[in-house]
């Protein structure tokens, strides 16, 4: 039996039956189903259609231009906090901040503005915290692109209510030291590969990490190893050892660019994996209307999100949605409900305007 | 059926007939059977007894001082280097250097030498290159403590024909590094542990081993990083990293020593093992004229060897046997017939005198 969700009333209390529908990744079906149900219930005046386990509704008004809202429906694993609690003004629990706050804002703005004066488009999808493969939006852009376009994305993830704009590249380098094997009782006929790792953690020491402003925003970049192994046994002297560097690097580079700096700091290494950042663009007329409608200064995005899949279609993207988003993936996740109930009037206000 | 050898003969011949009994750690029952079947038949003038897969053999003349022998059975697993090959003086095979060439000659001397000078101690033992526990010397010390007692030993290690005295000691300790974890995107709110191995490396890097003589043998230290582990996950700042270090130390200093040095080199350190050097002991009367009949100028031994056992028992020990010792548990192990008929040659001298 489908749970019955009412997405006109207030997002706060939506945003607690959302949070208790459970929807770890691959298993969001229950709440899929809710939210298909209640779309096409109180929303009729849009075109809602099911792909997998995850939701999308439209406007076609002919309105000239289009803002796409995008939010993920699933979780990360149950840690002992569900279901929800409340203390004062406060909603706890697996969800709260990533995203089911987001989630209630993106129904309550498609259930009760119904005459916008963007089209809108909103796209509820499923498996955004597993691999990027099995991410419901790498599904949607392949079979369904259409509905991914626009003249900007809000993807509603936390954001502390402010716009955070574009988002850092990511990029993640092997550095392998090499030597030669020995006896440690004849140490001095090897070349001990551990020791050579000296030099590239000295780098790491010694690295200034840029702070880049685009558009307002700051990008503050940084370089951490986030691996390193080595050894053949207690009685040799290795000859390889290996360590692996994350590196975050602000949009105005490439990740070309970001692999040839990692490269003169460290020399020679292969490259793991990457993904690319995602510039602001907030000099777009659609964009610099969501930042009036926000108010406050635009900060630039610390983490990797789907932001960035806009950005690389062209779309201008931004993160704004309600909590903290160092709290996401932790058990005490929780969301201030002044902060649900303001990002629903920041973007009432701007899909209305 | 037992294997018959010929002890009274040419002890390179004698060499090549050991090899081509296998003999792998915990297989030398074959070739165990036909060493005390050689000395019981071709060396009457001994008591010979038998232990698991060692074979003990001695005279009880009343002399005024006691040459303990020893050599292991067993070897390393074989890697496609059995049978025996020769090449021009040379013999090539599993076994050859480490070191049925040394015991081909203490077996020469158990048939050949029936009126010492000394009495004679031989001792043919297992599982010298697997564990500590299973090393047949371990089980002899404890059951027939009498069969090591002596003025001095010789264990038949390769050493180049050349007396090798004392040896090393090893001590391996784990230096962890802690910091505090942190999603790499916001980098400067942790603490990154590998970071920190930084301080330990530069110390390695800058450090300068100790060269020590003693009784004229130079021991040469190190201190080689063994292995290095550390890392959460590619996209997070880790809070721990463990180095491991083996320290190579010259007997002048006892493990307690060794650790307070490498506390005020690393500073906070676990010491996860460690094994005693041992004083090379020349200054002994047996020892001295055991340096003068094998000529030249004694050498310290590198590595750790059953030598340290004898030593930890008060008896004064060195390594003397035919066979360069970095060629041991190579594939390529080889022992020049020269080396072999000289340490016979010298050894009968010494025992004879």
């Amino acid at each position: 039996m489908t749970v019955a969700l009412d997405i006109t009333a207030d997002p706060v209390e939506l945003t607690a039956a959302l949070v208790d529908v459970p929807s770890v990744s691959r298993e969001e079906a229950e709440l899929a189903d809710a939210v298909e149900s209640a779309l096409r219930r109180q929303a009729p005046h849009l075109e809602t259609i099911r792909s997998g386990n995850a939701v999308l509704a439209r406007t076609s008004l002919g309105r000239p231009s289009r803002v796409v809202f995008a939010g993920h429906l699933d979780t990360v694993p149950v840690n002992q906090n569900l279901p929800l609690h409340r203390t004062d003004g406060v909603l706890h629990g697996l969800g709260t901040v990533d995203m089911k706050g987001g989630v209630a804002v993106m129904l309550h703005l498609a259930a009760t503005v119904t005459d916008p004066s963007h089209d809108l488009t909103f796209v509820f999808y499923d498996c955004e915290e597993i691999d990027f493969a099995s991410n419901g939006l790498t599904r949607i852009e392949r079979e369904l692109r259409d509905w991914m376009t626009g003249d900007l994305a809000i993807v509603c993830e936390p954001s502390n209510a402010v716009v955070e704009a574009g988002c850092q590249g990511t990029m993640r380098v092997e550095i392998r030291a090499k030597g030669v094997r020995a006896h440690t009782a004849r140490g001095w006929m090897g070349e001990n590969a551990i020791h050579a790792l000296e030099r590239p953690l000295r780098a790491l020491a010694e690295y200034h990490p840029r702070t880049v402003e685009i558009d307002g925003c700051l990008y503050r970049e940084g370089l951490q190893a986030v691996s390193v192994s080595g050894g053949v046994a207690g009685n040799v002297v290795p000859d390889e050892a290996v360590l692996v560097v994350n590196h975050r690097f602000a949009p105005d580079r490439s990740p070309a660019e970001a692999e040839a700096h990692l490269r003169e700091v460290f020399g020679d290494l292969t490259v793991l994996d990457y993904a690319a950042g995602a510039l602001p663009g907030l000099a777009t007329p659609a964009a610099q209307r969501m930042v009036e409608a926000a108010g406050g200064t635009p900060v630039a995005k610390l983490g990797w999100t789907d932001v960035s899949r806009f950005a690389a279609l062209g779309i201008p993207a931004i993160n704004f949605g309600p909590g903290d988003p160092t709290l996401a993936h932790t058990q005490q996740e929780n969301v201030r409900e002044s902060e649900i109930r303001r990002c629903a009037q920041v973007l009432t206000r701007f899909v209305s305007a």
